[in-house]
């Protein structure tokens, strides 16, 4: 699951769903820059939603919910405090109850990275993919030690190695805070004014849970401001590498494959939580059911899928349709290509550009599929008639229709008068870790001096320690690679830009990209860590005298950058008012009998396992190993089909037949990646690593036809564990609970 | 490869590509019926060749090739006589000589079931696919012996079982005959007369050919009128069953995996020719060549492609767009139901539907994806693109416009004048072996009183022997089931042409259509041979004594269908001199340096071996055994996935790795199932047995993209004749050449 853009999930910090990405993210990674640079698009509406307009709505002032649910079977991303009951008992008489609510709900895991995963040892053993752990795998190798290829297996307790900068977080209390959000901000009518006051109380709520818990507090907009829930977390830290396959099975089939089914990818990783450098106790953890899994099955999924943007105006899906994406799939191809020259020069520059390429590669395949559904006139026909039968609702409800007022309009000519700044603030980009740190760093010492609440979002106190695991993480940064997106960064500015724009000139400083790009990565020491550090910790007056030329650089273009976010705030807010606008309109005619959309926090979805016809033929429900092994030589062995030797040598003593992955109708999204999937009795029988490329316009608009989640079966774990990798003592943790040696 | 209506080809009579097959088919079983049913359709074009005006053009006259060839690469049905030594040595820088061409042409078969096969011993032994061998298969089954489900072995050579009424061809000589043709035309003007005047001709030289050399000789009507052919074959009509798997491998995924790729069929079956009694000496065989072949090998296809009409203009396809496959796919869909409902009622009837069920839902499929083919914009904008390029060549030269004249605006005046008798034709049908039996006797009786030259083509002096073959097959007739296709059709005349119409009162006597077809059915004696030879020979006199009710029926309907054979014959007649028109000219500007539409008689095709990229991945060269049991545990062995019980016994015993099916870019058509697939040195590395869905549209517009030509891999051959069923001494024969026992 790698649906958004390698990194907008990945990019996305846990607990921060209300912020503008382009307002300063400095992620450690390159993989992440995606995330960064499409944050904008991506993240659109999420924005819009934190800068909505309060209004008078309160929940005991909601009008009854008229109109027909307009839900589909299986439709949904339902919150843990609003799960629906009535839908599972109607559509497969399953009783939901609190007890399996709550189990399941505190076995959940969503890692910093980007991700979900889950308990399943009593032990704090983790169970989630392998595409999420490799950020962190890729973090703990080194050229001697490339544990993305070989793999990682420790053996024992004192072999699990600690991940550099990954964070746990498991949802322990939920509050309804709509109250409190929505009295702050009372009757202001000016949209500015009332985001900056909804923004004080937040950061209030949130300092004062903190305070009172020492648990990591955020508050989440949900339907876009019909309610907003206090989210608290433990936070796990000290999370270390205990499993992870080599990356030829666990992305068995590489880009190609990505987002295809029948697949046959053992995508899993295990990590284990420590407290106080022990193995965390974790009561809540699922238990294995390895068996007995059928067509037809009824099964759930928990996690976090990051965002999906279903209420967006039609005529906002149609610029998405029409300039967006295009303008997405331009830029990635450019830096495809940038790192594919950069892979070119030597097996260890492949092997770093490997993991950024595969967010890129992964990213343009799925812009493309959601732009060919965008593109078929049958689904912009349902969502035009989903967004007619509201405005049928609303109209036909004049003190509703007098609250929404024009805000369909009001889109619509937002988004004209703004799309030559999303163009600039598409552009204008100094991309690579040095140059996103350089501007975190100057960042960073500017807002912390300023009032919590006013600062920019991933600088305020709840979410400080993340931002400096952030700015001060060890993994190992790599020149050449830097050089290449730095300079390809420039390359497309001088392109869309032209060559006197402001910001380009500051870039290019009188020389060429390609030189301005080296002298930028060469002359900088922000590769080390202790540099940063300082810098940090040196505050105004160590920014101010530094020479670095990424730190001068920054301070240069962060203002530009600066005015670029506070354009798209000011027309986010006024998109969010008329967003928020319709949506409450939404909410009062539906109230909480649909979901709210995504928002990175933890969801539960349900649906039956099935195949489905596709082309010609049928795809079956289920793959097994001898798919791994039919693909393995109808390629010839060629990459990315081919497989680590061991599992040439170990084939005979296989079960061919074990079940590897299987797929069912969840309604999931990027940020689903490494979720438990769920039998009815909460037991773990799979892990939820992609959709296919059917399931891609999900995010806009739900399709409910062959669309599918994908998920590695739980036996195949088991199986390969035991008989290619001689793991006993972790199969005998994941079955009996049991931490080998206690 | 039956991308064709099953009995599109299956029905086509060896050598009688100038024939409407409206005009008085009458297959031995049902699974022809739709061959019959859709003939029309498919043979539009191919009709019209064969009514075409001649003109004065002849070979010396030709103008010289103008424009650039418009052929694409590996694009081509490529004669004996014309073959395309140019492009490949270009193309692939092959030399192609003519001891190669002999030996390859001597060595392929095509048989009057409707396919194409090769000697692959020398001693008679003739490989084709399960598929096309099928119908005899079926015809040698009993419900004691069911050789379809139960597969079958000839462990020596008296048990090889004889065919009822197979005949295979072998084309032993090419001679131009298109000045004789040309001149017996001369300069007439009128068409009726012109096509009578042709028909003479052909019929004069196919006569004296037989006359002089003992041997079946047809005239083949080659780029639409451009040039004329006399192909003689050396006929075998003493035809045995040696081997033939279960249907569930020779059909491993039913009609969902038809027309798809990745495959794992197991599609080959062995016949072997007699003479005197004894195995037929065939000292021209391919060798079989089992390992070696890789990714971008050159490879050839020699077979017979039953027809493509790669002429038509752009206005008939956009008629067959939304006119004739809308309605083909309606009436197909009509009689998968009744089908179906019918095989519902029990095993045995199952089986009994289930060969002519095959058949339509094929067909079903194949019409689906023309369809979705011809709705490509693109696609539809080449085909025009091709058309307008000729246009303006005509144009550009006064005099080809001259004689071209309104031929364009013609083709879409009759078009529409005919759409009603179209309709007619299509539904009025008197659907079922027996009474297609009943209106080939009174036909039969009735054309063979007429001198040869005025006879419908079946019955003229060349084709009588295969036709009687078909009239007096011994194969078992299912009452049940001709009940429910009869009913059928019925029905659908009744709703389609209305209760009024005359053929559909004659059909239902007063009855209902339920009544009305079982009464018919209940009462005819035709299913026996014996009785359908006594009235033949009987002649006039039987048939007019004869209480029948399948006779009499017979009698009243079919002056109704020879009304709308002799309107469509004008109309085709007309439609021929306008296409006629054009295609001279296309002649006349290209020459031969083109391929003429392909009329099931021998061509060789050429292209590479290699994989392609489908929805959001690659799709590989080959597949192996793993896929085979893949697939079957994938769908937990259910139908049309499951494996007879010796393959999950065996299955430790074979390799697995072993390569099952490959595709090529050879052009292709329904017809060359069964068709050796070659190397350079001409050895058999191959069975040619499907497109995948791709290429359907290559029968009007070659694509040259993704479409592929499906082969079983040979080493698959001799890996499942050795190891799951022990046939050494087969093998032994197949690898070496020795008979066993000799």
């Amino acid at each position: 699951m790698q649906r958004i853009p390698g990194g907008a999930i990945k990019g996305q910090r846990a607990g921060e769903p209300i912020r503008d990405p382009a307002a300063g993210r400095f992620p450690p990674t390159i993989a992440i820059l995606v995330g960064i640079l499409f944050g904008p698009f991506r993240s659109h509406f999420r924005t819009m939603v934190t800068r909505m307009k309060p209004t008078s709505l309160l929940p005991g002032l909601l009008l009854v919910a008229v109109g027909a649910p307009i839900l589909r079977a299986d439709e949904g991303m339902w919150t843990f405090h609003n799960p629906p009951v009535k839908k599972l008992k109607a559509e497969y008489n399953f009783e939901l109850d609190q007890k399996w609510l709550d189990h399941v709900r505190l076995s959940s895991v969503r890692l910093n990275s980007g991700g979900s995963g889950s308990f399943v040892s009593p032990n704090g053993l983790v169970l989630t993919n392998h595409h999420v752990a490799s950020d962190s795998v890729q973090k703990l190798s080194s050229q001697a030690a490339d544990l993305i290829h070989n793999g990682f297996h420790a053996k024992s307790l004192g072999e699990e190695m600690k991940c550099p900068d990954l964070e746990l977080n498991v949802l322990v209390a939920m509050t309804d805070v709509t109250a409190q959000v929505k009295a702050a901000v009372g009757g202001e009518s000016d949209p500015e004014k009332a985001a900056k006051a909804k923004r004080a109380a937040i950061s209030k709520i949130e300092g004062d849970a903190r305070q009172a818990s020492g648990l990591r507090g955020d508050v989440v907009t949900l339907y876009r401001g019909g309610e907003y829930w206090l989210y608290q977390y433990k936070q796990y830290t000290d999370v270390r590498l205990v499993f992870a396959p080599e990356v030829e099975v666990g992305f068995f089939g590489g880009d190609p494959d990505n987002f295809t089914y029948p697949r046959y990818n053992l995508d899993y990783a295990l990590f284990r939580v420590y407290e106080n450098g022990n193995p965390a106790a974790t009561p809540n953890y699922l238990k294995w059911k390895i068996d007995g899994l059928q067509e037809g099955d009824l099964v759930f999924t928990s996690g976090h899928p990051g965002s999906t943007e279903r209420l967006r105006t039609y005529s906002q899906v149609e610029y998405l349709r029409d300039v967006a994406r295009p303008r997405s799939l331009h830029i990635l191809g450019r830096l495809a290509d940038a790192l594919n020259a950069y892979g070119a020069q030597g097996e260890e520059q492949r092997r770093q550009a490997s993991d950024p390429l595969f967010g890129i590669e992964n990213s343009r395949k799925a812009y493309s599929g959601v732009l060919s559904g965008l593109r078929d006139p049958e689904l912009m026909a349902r969502k035009k008639k989903a967004e007619d039968d509201l405005r049928t609702a609303i109209t036909g409800n004049p003190e509703l229709a007098k609250k929404v007022g024009d805000a369909f309009a009001s889109i619509e000519r937002i988004q004209t008068e703004n799309a030559p700044f999303d163009e600039q603030r598409a552009y204008r980009r100094v991309l690579g870790t040095l140059a996103e740190q350089a501007i975190g760093i100057v960042r960073y010492v500017e807002e912390t001096a300023k009032p919590n609440a006013e600062r920019l979002p991933q600088f305020r106190d709840s979410s400080l320690d993340s931002t400096r695991l952030d700015l001060f993480s060890p993994a190992p940064i790599y020149a050449g690679l830097e050089e290449a997106m730095l300079r390809a960064g420039i390359e497309l500015a001088m392109e869309r830009l032209g060559p006197d724009d402001a910001f380009v000139q500051a870039v290019l400083n009188g020389e060429s990209a390609a030189t301005a790009a080296h002298k930028l990565v060469m002359g900088t020491k922000l590769a080390d860590p202790a540099v940063r550090k300082a810098l940090v910790d040196g505050g105004k007056d160590a920014i101010a005298k530094s020479q670095d030329p990424m730190i001068r650089l920054a301070l240069i273009v962060d203002p530009m950058l600066r005015e670029l976010i506070k354009k798209n705030e000011s027309a986010q807010a006024a998109l969010t008012d008329a967003a928020g606008r319709i949506a409450q309109a939404r909410f009062e005619i539906y109230g909480n009998s649909v979901y709210p959309d995504a928002t990175f926090t933890l969801r539960l979805a349900y649906g039956t396992v099935k195949g489905y016809p596709e082309d010609t033929t049928l795809v079956p429900w289920k793959t097994t190993f001898y798919g791994l092994y039919e693909r393995y030589h109808a390629f010839d062995g060629r990459a990315p089909f081919s497989l680590p030797k061991r599992y040439l040598e170990r084939e005979k003593a296989l079960k061919l037949e074990t079940p590897l992955n299987f797929v069912h109708t969840c309604d999931i999204t990027g940020g689903n990646s490494g979720s438990p999937t769920l039998d009815r009795d909460g037991n773990l029988i799979g892990l939820v690593f992609d959709g296919n490329i059917q399931s891609l316009p999900n995010d806009l608009i739900y399709v409910n036809d062959a669309d599918r989640a994908l998920s590695v079966h739980c036996a195949s774990i088991i199986e390969s564990l035991r008989v290619v990798y001689g793991a006993e003592s972790i199969v005998d943790e994941l079955l009996n609970g049991k931490l080998a040696g206690s």
